[in-house]
């Protein structure tokens, strides 16, 4: 790995240097933390971890936090959009014009995860960092519309069977579009994260990172997405080979591996990750396409991977590949496949369970109940 | 099955006859209702089928109910307790009194049931159908404290491995006493019912039950409940042992089962079972003993088993073999082994969010975005 990760080192710019050096002083999980709350857990009125799940959200959320009785009261959802030059090689059942249109649905509320959040009272936050074309006017719900954060790196990604999807640069500066808009949100007071993503094309991405950072045959993480036909995935395939023989991308180099053949919103996203870590906010991934940006934020600092939670596993074939290399066990099952952190809104709905779990519940003693005979 | 059956048909009381034939009447599913539901889905936008189960739970809802816009704005939950004469065995990590203490803890707000009923917005309905001992006073809390329904048909069943847990006519009894609940619940507006249980002792009497109904082992169908040990998980496969040689349940006759090897609890919730099927009003199955309570609904009217949705697959083993045999794919699987309607409680709020993907989101149509390509 030398010979790689010293090639790499060269071409980081002083702003992947800025990153690499913070992240690397990710703490661990706090131990402390996550025993106190197993030991308060286990004053309850249950049997010792009979709440299953939800205890281990309850001690996870206090080693990432290093709290024991964080609140989690003010869930934020953060959805990035942008376009893939791959697109026009049809590998989506959708056109690209739908990014831009499904943002406008974001903002106007009528999207999934709109309801999703409302049923949880979340904010949604959408930010377009790289759609192609104009964002449509709408008119947007007070109560579930989403704030749009209009920060265009470019109109959507070149198309990476030809050359690189990005430059270096515009991957470092998508990266700092999702770190922004999360400290943003940290600062007013967001408790707990959860990331989706909208963008045409962006499971062949996706896909394609699986792919580099697990070592998986491309085959094994193309599925069919938005649901293209067998044609359509042979071409995924396809053009995923094609990019991979052209860039080689070095999994040791995660910033090079994203701009050669990543996707803006997955950088942004990136970004969203980085910043919930740095602030030790709970982060909850939704499925595919959040799975592959964890993938690039672990390959930059292994410590990131214990500090998330996967919210759920889609049916798209690669995620369970992806949340295998990423150690995490999803909280639901659903057969989902939306994307837009429509599963990561569900999953914060039973975090925010475990949460109330913990905060709510009576103890043995305070119930004046007896414990195991 | 003509043997049993007709033997069984002699033994039956009128209450029984009367129950038998409203049953008979159980309609199917209905697939028009169905049918349109779907058809409404594929209006949303997203990808057909891409949101997984909160599709099939919207069509599954359609087919219980009869209407496409049902709206489940007011879940309630019933929770019923009783005791156990097989827990003189040793046969549980807990004592029988906490039952009791139990139940106070439910009236008095502090149990996982009446946080998780407070997420979700639900009432919890506790009914003691048959806790052998005094319910201690408790100061009930306003906003989640549960309501006590007091109606013991005897205080906790006799020991099953000695004689029947109860006569034919106290399983009938507090069938009809889980009916009168449903039916009050229903009438002040319930539209959508999970089902929950609490009695030291139970998870030994379910086994049993499954056993008889699912033809299984008992040791493939016998855990550790609440926490037993290897030894109290060997006298759990004992007694049962012993009460099968000793009752020879015939799974063609249900009321039989129920008194000879069943609960009081497990009585009632049958009763909230068949009410709820006959009022077409969603129920929502908890863990193993609910799952036990539906073997002998089913046993009795097998168009039951399409009208249930099992809430959860609980870590108790011999939850997969119910669910199985109920054929029913659960919502969630959280590891959770602890009743009271606890993983009920929680797909509720998946249920619920299910029907506000179909209230909520825009069609295709309405924001004026393009279709598959």
């Amino acid at each position: 790995m030398t010979g790689p990760r010293a090639a790499a080192d060269s071409s980081w710019s002083s702003a992947e240097r800025a990153v690499r050096s913070q992240l690397a002083a990710t703490p661990p999980l706090d131990v402390v933390a996550m025993a106190e709350a197993q030991r308060y857990l286990d004053r309850l009125t249950k049997p010792p971890g009979s709440l299953g799940r939800l205890e281990t959200l309850v001690v996870e959320l206090a080693g990432i936090t290093g709290c024991t009785d964080a609140t989690l009261d003010h869930p934020a959802i953060v959805v990035a959009a942008a376009d893939h030059g791959i697109a026009r090689r049809d590998v989506s059942a959708y056109p690209s014009e739908v990014t831009a249109q499904m943002v406008a649905n974001f903002v106007a509320g009528g999207a999934a995860v709109n309801v999703l959040a409302g049923v949880l009272g979340a904010t949604v936050t959408v930010i377009d960092v790289g759609v192609a074309g104009p964002i449509p006017e709408v008119v947007a719900d007070p109560l579930r519309g989403g704030r749009l954060v209009s920060a265009r790196i470019r109109p959507g990604t070149a198309d990476m069977t030809e050359g690189p999807a990005m430059a270096r640069e515009e991957a470092m500066a998508a990266i700092a579009v999702g770190r922004a808009v999360a400290a943003d949100l940290v600062a007013e007071g967001a408790d707990l994260l959860g990331i989706g993503e909208m963008g045409i094309g962006n499971t062949t991405a996706a896909s394609t990172l699986a792919a580099v950072f697990t070592g998986s045959a491309v085959d094994a993480v193309t599925g069919r997405g938005t649901g293209v036909d067998d044609d359509g995935r042979r071409r995924k395939v396809e053009a995923i080979e094609t990019a991979l023989a052209l860039h080689r991308p070095d999994p040791a180099d995660p910033i090079g591996v994203l701009a050669s053949v990543g996707g803006l919103e997955i950088a942004a996203l990136v970004g969203v990750i980085i910043e919930a870590v740095t602030a030790r906010v709970p982060i909850v991934l939704d499925g595919f396409i959040t799975g592959a940006a964890a993938l690039v934020a672990v390959a930059l600092e292994p410590a990131i991977g214990p500090r998330l939670i996967a919210g759920h596993r889609s049916s798209e074939p690669g995620h369970r590949i992806v949340l295998e290399h990423l150690g995490l066990a999803p909280v639901l099952d659903l057969d989902l496949r939306l994307g837009e952190a429509s599963g990561a809104a569900l999953a914060m709905g039973v975090i925010a369970a475990a949460v109330e779990i913990r905060r709510g519940m009576a103890t043995f003693d305070s119930a004046g109940i007896a414990g195991p005979s």
